[in-house]
């Protein structure tokens, strides 16, 4: 089982120290400290074990480190930044590994970004060594690049020519969408093994800045000040510690203390319940005070975060995930009111940021989504979100028999409108009701009711409104169609439909580059027998079909 | 050999009419016209021959017929509007051909919606019987889409639950982003065989309208009506008749009359040799009176048109176009600014739309594409875009020796700033200098300059200029180099980088939904013995691997 949680006590791939309000996160990995035996970690290459503590120290840097407002990502081994992601283990790692490997350092790349762009805590790469493939895709997510003027360093993208694959970690996007290389010198960098260095590494826009080797920390820390001074994060705030989260695995189960996870793994469903918060809180700030990571939003992303990222890697047969909610939907209103009246507080701000990369991480899996919203659930606002996100989303029309509960309601807050954008950047409402704008506005006039399974139907916010006769077989129906399913097909639909107007770095990578690779990692130019990537290493020549499709 | 050239009276699957200002395209196919005698074309199923037909009366209706303001696009035969791509035909098609035949109907669907948007030729479905898959598909692409509500009658995306492929002629792309159905609902119907019929496909925005039988035609002549009276077409213009292209095949090279393709297949190479204007042409609009399909840059667009999809599709081993051009710049530029001058007129505009086309289809071309502008070359304005367009551009700085050509220019015109946009639908200039907007602007005062080699690297407009020196050995390795490249990954990262900046319709099809396509067709659960696409019709159930990548 792979594993998503770490601290930095247990780090072997990285090492974290401070300086006042910069963080310097050193990449120092651990030749036998991979995910398999069956390669060794040299060259600062990477696998996912090291990028899961490079997820943890980001996570960390943004919650433990409020002060934090500039970090420095750099390489602790003498010439080498950083050899990118290990072939080795490219080669021997399972399709569906690969991919969802892939997906992971591109979210972790994606937190780098949204550190900066909505926390004021910038990264700097300061390359002081040869920066190869998804090294320099790591350096690209940052907001600075300076590199040693040598005849050593240098930056590359050389996956094509040596592997007959793509930079697919957000490179390609980023080279010409973020950093805007123009794109036939992208073209020619990318065929070039041995990349560029120095000032025509400036000029073409590879890099901001190249200094001579006994300069680069000090150019790096004097960037590093300039963010600093422009940072909103609080000098003087206490940080909040992310502790061990409290997970139990059953068999069939998969406990947290918000959550839980039920397999029924011969249907290919999980069953994923979310448990509203149990105890109210008062409205005012004094409810933030010494608040530690058992508040219950923070918790909650944390968790289903968690649950996501070991649905995805441990359980890839189980292609359809089933929300369910249990609790008080007006205390998910009391904690939402709690967030969006406190957004001047830095904490609250993270943690709604979390609350919307988690469920960017939800929307980009590749499971088919789907909310059942029966009486005692609690989908309101913040996990309304959850049916907003789903594929499809049923709620059940009256009551269940023989059961007490009430009606099943939902109920909308604050956070459904524009708290928590997609990865197009649109809140789910407006992606939803793309063709009518209007109807969001009059949706928000919705705000704070109780809205029975009619009345949401007519508003949009569900699907399907089965009742009590009807519910079980149609559920049950839709579920076992889902299952039938060819996987990949079902993959590439949910992909196509989720994210209809406006684009984004994030959906580019994501939707196209993404596409494009798992594509290439599928030709026999890459995989086959006599494929480069297959190849790589043994001395011998690729043979590629030259047909182009 | 797959020939794209026809003419309406060559048509076995097509019948054209016209009343008025309206035309009504309606598909009849014969079954034993296909391309193969492998299938029959039953229930109005299409393959390649039905779409090159297509195509063709697309194109003929801009220029043939510009009174014609709107087009009825429909079924002759009873019961059944479309069943969309023929099954058989994609089981039995090599994999090449099946992503090059999709990407042409998509690029057809896209001539449909240029039709609209730039022309005022718009585009009614009349819809008389069921419309499935690619027959729905191609329905998404009109303005206006009308449909018999009766029992029998529906539209449907079925592709996912019979064939495990996806509604990939451009389906899922126009039901989220053109139609702006909403995902939950486009998820249902993309998952439910027997598609939508009635009422219900109205309110769920798959279809504009539903009618008695009886009355389809009324309707679909009411709408007609109301885009006739908004439509700038010209009532009283006399039509340019599209002859067949005068176009000669020999082993090593494919002769036009404005364009010359020399097969350098032991490399993968073909040197497309674009002519300049051979004769001078008066500025005045009175250049223009008398004109025919020998017209330049008419001529040049449909050569290259026809030359680029004989390329695609019957040399798929040679994966690099080199563009070439031999001619007179001044005239070039003559040429343009008549255009430019004229664009009043409704005939000057399709020439330049079919120029943009043209380029479009270049850009989306699995194919590496190069430029090299030599002495004696004429790479100004419309022919500059060619050097724009390519991957890599090489200019040779002097002269070469033993010749007695002057040093090689580019210039522009006024066609470089926005009269050919991509795909993105930004002109190629300001696609290239995305980081520098301005750039651009200093650019447009060099409009009518004679830029030589070093001015030319200077301003970016090329990648490399070697001199007479290195010229010869630079691009023979270059050309190798590229050769030696795997090639799916070369269309991988050459569709990632011609793209950057804003996303549309278009890119979204074919950068992302043909991407996943793409990638399904690869996959064993659609494609492999047991696959759902190669036991269609077998009445054999698909065994599916139900693991999620």
């Amino acid at each position: 089982m792979i594993d998503f949680q770490t601290s930095p006590d247990r780090y072997r791939h990285w090492k974290v120290s401070f300086e006042g309000r910069v963080a310097t996160l050193a990449m120092d990995v651990d030749e036998a400290g991979g995910l398999s035996r069956d390669y060794e970690l040299k060259l600062n290459s990477y696998d996912l074990a090291v990028d899961i503590e490079l997820y943890d120290a980001v996570q960390r840097l943004r919650f433990e480190h409020p002060e934090v407002s500039a970090v420095i990502l750099t390489s602790a081994k003498e010439r080498v930044f950083c050899a990118g992601a290990n072939i080795k283990m490219l080669t021997v790692a399972d399709y569906g590994l690969t991919v969802n490997f892939c997906k992971f350092t591109n979210e972790t790349r994606n937190a780098i970004e949204d550190a900066s762009a909505n926390s004021g805590q910038h990264y700097i790469a300061a390359i002081n060594g040869s920066c190869a493939a998804g090294g320099y895709e790591l350096a690209l997510a940052t907001d600075y690049i300076v590199m040693v003027d040598d005849g050593n360093t240098s930056v590359s993208l050389p996956e094509l020519p040596l592997l007959a694959v793509l930079p697919g970690t957000g490179g390609l996007t980023r080279l010409v969408d973020k950093r805007r290389v123009r794109s036939d010198r992208a073209d020619f960098f990318c065929t070039t093994e041995e990349g560029i260095r120095g000032k025509r590494a400036v000029e073409w826009r590879l890099v901001d800045a190249v200094v001579p080797r006994p300069r680069l920390f000090e150019m790096a820390m004097s960037k590093a000040a300039e963010f600093c001074r422009q940072s909103p994060r609080p000098a003087q705030a206490r940080g909040l510690m992310l502790r061990q989260l409290g997970r139990r695995s059953e068999t069939d189960r998969l406990l947290y203390r918000n959550l839980t996870v039920e397999f029924d793994r011969g249907r290919g469903v999980a069953h994923i319940i979310v448990h509203g918060p149990q105890t109210p809180i008062s409205v005012g700030s004094s409810a933030l005070e010494g608040i530690d990571d058992s508040f219950w939003p923070l918790a909650l992303a944390r968790e289903l975060d968690d649950a996501i990222l070991h649905l995805r890697f441990n359980e890839d047969r189980v292609g359809t995930w089933v929300f369910h909610t249990q609790g008080e939907r007006r205390l998910v209103e009391q904690y939402d009111q709690l967030l969006l009246d406190n957004q001047d507080n830095w904490l609250v701000r993270e943690i709604i940021h979390y609350l919307k990369r988690m469920f960017k991480r939800l929307e980009v899996s590749a499971r088919s989504l789907f909310a059942l919203i029966e009486p005692g659930a609690c989908f309101t606002g913040t996990l309304l979100e959850l049916a907003l996100a789903a594929d499809r989303a049923y709620m059940l029309d009256g009551i269940r028999e023989g059961r007490e509960e009430e009606p099943a309601r939902v109920g909308l807050t604050g956070m459904n409108f524009g708290a928590l954008p997609k990865c197009n950047g649109l809140a789910r409402l407006e992606n939803r009701f793309l063709a009518d704008p209007d109807h969001v506005k009059m949706i928000r006039q919705q705000l704070g009711h109780d809205i029975d399974a009619k009345r949401a139907a007519e508003l949009g916010l569900v699907g399907f409104i089965p009742d009590e006769i009807d519910w079980d077989d149609e559920v049950r129906l839709a579920l076992e169609a889902r299952a039938a399913f060819s996987s990949d097909a079902l993959s590439g639909l949910e992909a196509s439909l989720r994210f209809a107007g406006p684009e984004t770095l994030e959906t580019k990578i994501f939707g196209r580059l993404s596409a494009w690779q798992n594509w290439i990692f599928q030709r026999p130019n890459a995989v086959g027998e006599n494929g480069a990537l297959k190849l790589y290493g043994t001395g011998k020549r690729p043979a590629f079909d030259t047909r182009r499709v």
